[in-house]
Formats: structure tokens, C-alpha cells, sequence
């Protein structure tokens, strides 16, 4: 139960950490667009790339499969299953802390929920892994969306509380992939990988922010009073592991503005109907405006760390003192990056498939 | 479409601002819960009442009606109508402003969805007095959770940049509601409410920050990996109109904190086991943690302000000044505790529900 | 739970036969239908009116009235919410019998389903009555579907065993209201007519068949392999109280003929193709194949008879003998053919919006 | 679209006939059901097996892979994905029919639908081969029904208009599974099996009716007023190709008979309350009321027949003659025995899930 998400465009997760394969299954997907598994790993390696200089990568390169839904490189119509094979995985180090749950984790209430017959190893459906599946119907989105204009990208902002300076979004698309923290500000990008290896160093973790943006968005995406463009985009971005919050446009800085401040006032620019400041992150009512949109992702730091930390055994019901070892990214806020710009394209792809925007077969 | 929330306890919400009435109808409410009228209307006062003061409250209570769903005193496992109707109301100063999108408003993305035929009339469907309905549900959803213990409550914690000095949930509870503002803190609550006179004074809003809180949380109530605790109680808040930024426990402050700061220890106190800090805000993996869950909701100061305002005739396609006419909250901060009290109560309920923790009959 | 309806044109039922009213409320209407209050009124007066005489009014005309949703005459895009109240009520006799589960009827599944604690007064939410929502939801999506030209229509084709031969599409259109069985032919009318009135007169009911048909139908409607057409139209067909069979085409003739009997040949005729026969009833592999599409509903008849029946007190657990009184309809076909009717129309009318055949804004 | 069903007990189905698999994920299944792969393969060939001599089984049995959710032999409470690999496959024959559909074959409107880039080998998403992946479900289900005592079997009851004599349940558990027909009466059976190999000789093929049972059902199962048992049943049931009719208990022959004959009266027997006759199916309302559960399910003759059909190329738009050559089942019928079977198992566990009777661990 849970497992799926999107009301049209529907996709299903299945798979644990570690055990046999990631997977994803996107329903409503229109018929006729021409994609190919070549095209899916291409755009799935190319968005990990970046950031995997920081990260744990698994030994070898994640291979995608296509089990169904996509014939002669085109959609069918039909389901599309996309899968990764779980390899090089050793969970021994997960058996030893089966009943010493990881704070920061979700090992404590999964173990309360599912009576301890969930699949612990590797954090079983808790694990960022989970997300390699996202990152696959993103691409299916990312490519639905493309014919309709919209472009969606994230970059990181801020890691271990330093903030990259605002950029223009041509210079965010330009230069946010150039380094292994996804930040389109290189000076910030140099401090935040070096806060980066010192906190590895010192066995601990950061987090940080990561920055979603939608440009060339149609007016009107969004099916208040309760699928609203916010909401949905949340709901969808709070799947992530270790994100904690969620702002559009102003955000929390928001309620410390005056109305007279906060509100975008309308402009005609270019013959169109424009606001001149963008508080509002693209939304007003729950419906896109035409302007960006703009989301803001708080991620936590990493909850795995190499420092002891205090713990209590489920069975003897004591406390004890609990030291994780294995790798562990440092920071997942660069890898998340192309989690953040997946679950905003899939969302985005929903909502324009029910305004009717995206037809039922691409021609 | 997008009208209905929540898979097994679900409410739709209907009407407009200045149509006949406004309503809610909750769908998978288990039979045999004792509730009456009288009831449903002192709750829904009681949360109103506080606010009343620095509010524009229409010149008479809003009386509710049940019109389904509810016999001999007890809900019947019926779909539950809840009316308000809709009196006093004049919307002449709509009607001259229908060309005129209001800046900070949906009326701009609005008429171009629904192609002019909205209900522009006092916001219509995009209006605050929407969630009248959303607090008419949430009075039952109170009401189900307190069955099994839980306890939900919201209070406003800053205000036009005024914060809210901490306190404990007890002194929340026995606090917040002594004040128009529904602040704990009465030193706080003076200088926002004298800050709220003179933003309105000057003819302009203010916005704030609420923090919603469940006490007495069972262990395990969410549906990851999409429906998550964070992920839904997101979208539910999101339905609010002008909430910008919602976050859980430590939130953004969680990204610049590292993660032994952040990681809260597990240790047993009393027998239970629980974590010394609570930046989780109670929920890990998107799951109830059994610690209070805690979130914190950004409202952007009213869109509709006394000061004149650019923006675009529509029809002419020229720039004008808009002088927004009327009543209208310099700040809906204090109006809107009640409703994320509501959508807490309300998707906590539909959780509790899915986790059979509720039972489909009450005894 | 339960209580809603379609995907993407989406009804939500409420109410009970002697409570306050009875509603619909329709998500995902499109805006700018041209609609209004006498219209809808009208459709539902003349789809009652042919069975009125042997049936069991109540003593004034159901009064419709919107609460929300259209606007100057125009769905908004917002919930439609259509009420009729309930007047006229003597819930006496079933206070008398609330022990007494009436055979046939729901009373006994339902008390124990609900504790006990359901609106057990003229059957309450099972009550034939509800179907008044349905058939006001029913005359916004036929005029919906009138804009790409489907037609649907009901008629009775048997009861009480007497058969109606068989009529071509046009002359079931002219003939089939022009009787008080809603029976296009003409002689058989006339002796289903004296077989009801027979069975009144012995304390007795009559079942029979109606016949749904939808004309000019589009091919590809269906969403399978779940949401088939057959499928999802049986759903809304079986939600009508008294329907134990659904069946398309041939139904269950079909499982009498051979492969080269059952198969309908495709050829062009008027350069389009269709089939030489209409085996399928219109649907091949749970999708419209633009030939009439055919269904054909079993009515049991009317469980509340005269007659005395055997039953058992809940609270003695003791047989007895249950005599009940009051009005009812000796045969409920002729008024369930609208109902048919209506859930044909409301199905068809939430595929062909998620087929994206009818726009989000009609103009 | 449409390729998931069930509101908490959910599958999704994916695959395409000559695609690389099929395959069905479970969502919702609750944590701690012991299961493994060896059970649930046995399970499928049991039901699978006694049609065999009669049926096209493709060359080696189909082996059952576990792709998640099953974690040291019992169910995790995640997604469960059970995949069978599609070997032996030459799909020559389709290309050569490609511009020529098949009568009483999806080939027509999934062209249209689907604009011509659905996988059309073998039938693709409309071949029966795609109820493998529901048979694989259904093994789960059936699993969690027993675990409330609730049996659910199907049987042939007619093939070729020849029929079976009625039999008692406890006969029908025995007996139905001992030849190649499954049909509980052995006499029957051989008719039914000369009919079928005589219709094979000359190039044709036929149909026949199904009859499904669940015994020990509890009594309020169903969520009205459109989740009714019977509209949830038919729905799933209808999404096995070729079914064309459902009814329940006397179904259509209701329709015929009069309410004094048609009720079922309640008695006490054995301490419990019965009906005495069981017209209703055991349905009403649309709520189980505690009797045996019974539906009946018309299949029509396999569309694939060795004889000439006529026909459209879709490319030419000229008439032609159409032979189908390759390996097809003269009747689906004893196939489709475990597939209904599946349907109601899998619509029962959802409403019994729903209803709470099942936890959501299993301990």
C-alpha cells in the first residue's frame, strides 16, 4: 500500500537494497514517444555522473532493463517496467545490527510496522537505492515534457551551510553539472566539496539544499483544491529519503514579507503576461502561472556516520552503543539532485496529461 | 478533478466563496462514532473564536448542517455531508475587478484554465473560506484520533517576523488559544498583534509561521515509499491557500547541521523507547517515529492588500493600478491554526484508518 | 468508502432515503458546459415521467437544486453539487420491523456491516431512492457526450418473462418512451403493463431486462486490462440496487455459439469498417470497436412484497412471520431504465475525458 | 492507464504476450504471510494443469520468478513482483496479419487506440496469456483468505451449450479438478471434451460458462454504493478477454421469476442465520450476507479459429480473407477456471483487507 504515485501518469516502485533488482512501472504513459534503453541508462548514468567522485557507487554501473511496455523503441501504451539487478551486495554488517536500530533511520518503526518481517538489509524499501527507480520514470517524463516545452532541472544550493549565490537559470543549466556537487556556483561548489571530505574525515555527515525549477511552464497546471501543483510536487519530493522540507518561490522567507513586498505584481513583457518578481515560485492558487517554478528541498545529513552513536536493542531493550561501519555517502544531497528534477518532472507529466496537454499518443 | 483527499477516510470539498454554500463530505468514517450538530459547531467555533477579533468575520455565525451520513447521534458509515450557506455576501467589487488579475491571487492562472468560466466571486474556489469545510471534517477526524489517543493540536509561532519563544507541548495546549493570535507565548502574541494593527494601518499584511503538533503517536503510521507521513500531511497542508513552505521537525535547519547534530539517539525512558531530541520531527522513512510529530507550515502574508497594486487588464491587455476595495485579514496566520489542525487530524485519521487501528465500527 | 465513481469524471454519492436528501456531487466536469437548473430538472422529470403511473411517487416532484459548480448558467470546473430533499417521509413502519430483516433487501448484511448504527429507514442508503443522484449526474454527462455526438439510451426488454421483440436503434429511440414500461414495443408494453398490475394485485413483484445502448460510439474507448469497458460498466451498473446480471452482446448466448458463429466479420460499408454482426456488443479486448455498444441488465424483482415471508427477529433469534406494508413498486424496471441510463452515460463520459475526447474547457 | 486494481489490496499488471514477460505486482499485501516461490509455482501449474492435454501449452512450464517482497519465505509488507519469462516465441505469423485484424480479436480498436504502436504479436496486453501474471496474484490472495476461512474455488459448468448437472459445493471442491475440462460432473465433462475436440477438427471453436464460489464468507463484505460486491467482482472479472456476461445467483433467470419465489427467506439453523433458497448469490445489497458466494461467468468461443474469416486491410481498406494459422485453444474454458478463481480471491482479500478481517501483519 503506498506504493504508487500519480493519478494518469502512474508509477509503482518494487525492489529492496538488497535484494534482487530496483524497478519501476509507469502506467499511462501515452503511446508513440520514441525512447530506447540506450537513451533511459544514457540519461540515468549521465545525471548520477557528477556526483559520483563523493558517493558510494556500487562497483560496477547500474544496467537497465526494459521488461515491457516499449516496442520497436517506441511506448506502446502499455506499462512500462524498467529494472536494475542488485549486485555486489553483502549484507552481513546489516545482520549484526538487526536489532539495534540506526538513529536517523527508519529501522525502529519499520521494525514496529511490518513485525519485523521487512527486509532489513541495506535499509530494504527505506534505502536511497529506492530512488534509482524514480530516476527512471523521470526520464520517461523529462522526454513526455520536452514535447510540450517545459524543462525541468535541480542543482544543489547550499551543503553544510554554504550557500551557492543565485544564478540565472541559463547559467544554472550551463553550469550545474560541472562538478561532483551539482552547484552552479563553482567558488561554492570548491567549499562545499572540501566540507564534504573534512566532515568525511571526521566520521560525520552533511546536508543540505537542493533547488528544483520548471521553465517554459503552460498556465494553469494543477487540479486544486487538493492536487494542487504544490502539494502533488511535495508529496512527491517528500518520497525522497532525507528530505525534511519543502518551499515554493519565497517559502518560509515568505512569512516574514508584507503583502505589499511578497506579492508579484503583472506585467505585460514580450506581449506576454509576466509577473516582475516570481515570491510566488510559479504559483498562485495552486495553479502554475507561466513564470519558473521554483522549489527549495531541505535535505538532512546523512544519518549513517562512522561516530558511535547511542542505541537501544529492540530484544534485550538496553541501551548500547552502536558504530555503523560500511561505505556511507558523506552527503547525499548531490546524488539527490537528479531525484529532486525526476519527482518534479513525473509530477509535472501527471498534471499535464489531465489538462490535456500531453496527447494520448505522440504522433 | 483534484477535489478529494485521502484513500480510505475521505473528504471532497465543494462550493465557492459567494455561491450558496460550502461543504465537505467524508467518505470512510467508521459507523457508531458518537457526534451531533451541536458539537460539530462548538468545535468549529471554538477554533474560530480566538481569531475573531483581527478578523473579518461575516456578520453572522456560520451555521452548520448535517445533511447525511449522521442518525441518532451517531455516524452511520455513510458518507457525511457538512453544509455552511453562504449569506451577506456582496460581489460587486468582483465584478468590476474581473479583468483585473490581483496580484498574489489565483485569478490570473484561474480564468485561463477554466477559460473564463470560474466562479471569480470572491476568490471562488481559490478562497480561504474554503476551508471551513476543511474544518468541519477535521472536528470528526479530531474526534476518531482521540479514540485511539492521539491528540492534534497547531498554534502560531511567529507573525510578520515576530517569533514565538519555545514551549512545551503542555503549556501549548493550555496556552494557545488565549489569544487573538493563537500564540503560546503571551509576550510574543501582544507584539504580533499590535505589529498585524499596524501593518493594517499602513494597508498591508503580514504572514507567519504555524507549527502543527500530534501527541501520543503510535509507532508505524505511514504508507512509504509515496505515501509517506511527510509526503501526505504535505499535500493536505499544501491545500491551504497561501501556504508557501512546510517542513517536519528540524527542517531546513536539518541541512546545515551534520548528521551526529541531527541523528536523534534512541534510549528508553519509562519502559518506551523514545529519542532524546526530536529533530525528526517523529517521523523516520516516512513513518511515525512514536515521539511528537512536529510541523512547521510558512503562510504568506493575505495576497489582498489596501495599497494599490500594478497589474494587467486582461481584455485591453494594458498595465493599470489595482485598488483592491473591502474587508479583508491583515493577517490569516491566527485563522488559519484551525485548518492545519484540520488537515493534521484528517490525513493522521486516514493513516490510523489504513492501519487498522481504527476499527470500521465503533463500539 | 466506496461512495465514489470514475477515474477522472469522478461522482460521489450522498445521502438516504429518509433523511434529508439525496446528492451527487461530479468531479472533474469540465467548465463551460452550458447547463441550468430547469434543464437538469427536466431531463430527470421526463426520464421518470413514462413509468410514473404504476409506480410509487411520492406525492410532489423531486425538486433538484445546484449548490455549487455552475455558475451564470456554465459548469465552472469546479464540484457540481445537485440535492434533492426528501419530503413526504413516514418512517413508522420501519421502526416497527427494524429487528425483521426484510428478505431480499440489504437490511440484514447492512446491521451487522455497520453495527447496527446505519440509517435503516426506507432501506437508507439502499434504498432505490439513491439512484435519483445518479440520474442527475447522468443528464450532465449525456450532454457532455452530446458534444462528440454519443448517444445513450435505455429501454425495457422484458419483464416478468413477456420479451419485446427486437427493434432497430431508430425505432427503439422514437418508441421506447411512449408507455409506462419504457418498452419500444408496442404489444409487448401492453402485457408487461397487465402482467404488473396482475402481480400487484396478488401481493406479488416482476423482475425483468432492460437493454443500455450507446450510438455513434468512438473506437478505443476502455482503459484495460483493468478498467475495460465492460468492466467498469458493469461496476457502475451492479451500484443499482436490484441488478444481479450484467451482460454485453451475445453474452451469455456467445457461450452457446461456435468461434464462426460468435466472431462479427469486419468490413467497410460507407468507407468505414465495422463488423457485419454485433456479437461483441461493440467491445473487443475491453475496448469500444465503434459498432452500437449493447448491454443488458437482469432486474430481480422488487424484494418488498405484500405477501407474508419468513424471517428471523435479530434480537430473539426466533422465526417469524413479516408482513410488509406501504407502497412500493410492483416492478422497478421501467424507472431503473433512466438509472441504466445514467451510469452508461456517467461511464462513458469518464473514458472519454481520460481519452481526451472531450477538452477541459468546452468552448 | 487502467492496468492497476484493487483500493488496498492492489495489483498492477504488466507484460505483453510475445513481449520478454509477464508479470503482476502485489501492493498492500500485509507483512508476515508465509509464502515462497515453490508454493506459489505449485499452485499455478495445480490449476494449470488439468486443462493441459487439451490446451496450447507452450512448450516448457512456466517458471516463477520473485522479484521483491518476499524476504526468508514470508511476505515483507512491501511490493511483491512475481515475473514468468516468456520463452518459445515466434511471432512470424503476427507480422504477416499485421494491417489485418482478427474478428473477435482487439487487433481493430488497439490499432486506433494506440495509433498503431502497440505490441501486437501474440495479442500483446489482450492475449489470455496475460492472466498468468493474475493467476500469480490470485495464489497470494487465496493464501490470505484462508487465513479467515474463506474458500473460493470455480468450475466449468458448460461448455459448447452442453451442461453440467448441479452439484453441492463439497462435491465440486472434489470432483472438479479430475479432468481436462475441470467440470465437477463427470459425465458432462465427457461430453464436453468429444465437443471440444470435434469443434477442433473442424477448424472452430466454442465457449462455455463458469461458475465461481466462496464458502465461509463473512457476513457485510462490499463497500456500496458503488464498491458493491457484485460491481467490484464483475469489474475483475471482466478483465479476463473473452468473458461477455456475469451474474450472480439466479442472475438473469431472477429476472423471470416473481419476488415471492425470488427472496430468500431468513431462518436459524445450526445457530446461524441462513437463507433458505440462495437466489441472491449470496449478495445483498451489494454486501456478502454469510452464504455461499456465487457467480457465474459466460466465456465466448475463442476468436482464433482455423477457418476463413473476413476482413479489413486496415493499409488497403479492401476486404480480404483472413486465415489464422498456428496453435490456438479450441476453448478457453477450462483455462479460465483459475483464472475467475483468481479474481474472486484477489476482490475478496481487497474488500477483506478493507473491512479489517485481515491484520496487516500476519503473525
Amino acid at each position: 500500500m503506498g506504493n504508487s504515485l500519480g493519478k494518469v501518469f502512474t508509477i509503482t516502485s518494487l525492489g529492496e537494497s538488497h535484494g534482487d533488482c530496483i524497478g519501476i512501472i509507469i502506467d499511462g504513459c501515452p503511446a508513440g514517444l520514441p525512447i530506447n534503453v540506450d537513451e533511459i541508462q544514457r540519461e540515468v548514468d549521465k545525471r548520477k555522473a557528477s556526483a559520483r567522485r563523493l558517493a558510494t557507487a556500487r562497483g560496477e554501473p547500474d544496467q537497465i532493463e526494459i521488461f515491457s511496455g516499449i516496442f520497436n523503441e517506441h511506448t506502446t501504451g502499455a506499462p512500462i517496467c524498467l529494472i536494475i539487478w542488485n549486485k555486489n551486495i553483502d549484507s552481513s554488517e546489516y545482520d549484526r545490527m538487526i536489532d539495534l536500530p540506526r538513529p536517523g533511520h527508519a529501522d525502529y518503526p519499520a521494525r514496529i510496522k511490518y513485525g519485523g518481517f521487512n527486509d532489513y538489509r541495506g535499509g530494504g524499501r527505506f534505502s536511497g537505492r529506492i530512488t534509482a527507480g524514480f530516476v527512471m520514470a523521470g526520464s520517461v517524463a523529462r522526454k513526455l515534457l520536452s514535447l510540450i516545452g517545459i524543462e525541468v532541472l535541480a542543482h544543489t544550493i547550499e551543503i553544510g551551510g554554504i550557500a551557492a549565490q543565485p544564478q540565472d537559470p541559463a547559467d544554472i543549466v550551463k553550469n550545474s553539472r560541472l562538478n561532483e556537487v551539482n552547484c552552479a556556483d563553482p567558488v561554492a561548489a570548491a567549499k562545499m566539496i572540501q566540507a564534504i571530505e573534512q566532515a568525511g574525515r571526521e566520521g560525520d555527515s552533511l546536508g543540505g539544499i537542493i533547488e528544483g525549477m520548471a521553465l517554459n511552464m503552460p498556465v494553469g497546471l494543477g487540479e486544486p483544491v487538493f492536487d494542487t501543483l504544490e502539494g502533488d510536487l511535495a508529496k512527491a519530493i517528500f518520497a525522497i529519503p532525507a528530505v525534511k522540507g519543502v518551499e515554493f518561490g519565497a517559502g518560509f522567507a515568505a512569512a516574514r514579507k508584507k503583502g505589499s513586498e511578497n506579492n508579484d505584481p503583472f506585467v505585460i513583457k514580450d506581449g506576454k503576461i509576466v509577473t516582475l518578481s516570481n515570491n510566488s515560485g510559479g504559483i498562485l492558487g495552486g495553479l502554475s502561472n507561466g513564470m519558473p517554478l521554483i522549489v527549495k528541498v531541505a535535505v538532512k545529513p546523512t544519518p549513517s556516520i562512522a561516530k558511535s552513536q547511542a542505541t537501544v536493542n529492540l530484544k534485550t531493550r538496553k541501551s548500547v552503543t552502536l558504530d555503523v561501519k560500511g561505505r556511507h555517502d558523506t552527503c547525499i544531497v548531490p546524488r539527490a539532485v537528479a531525484v529532486v528534477e525526476s519527482m518534479l518532472a513525473i509530477t509535472l507529466c501527471d498534471f499535464a496529461i489531465r489538462a490535456g496537454l500531453i496527447p494520448r499518443v505522440i504522433k
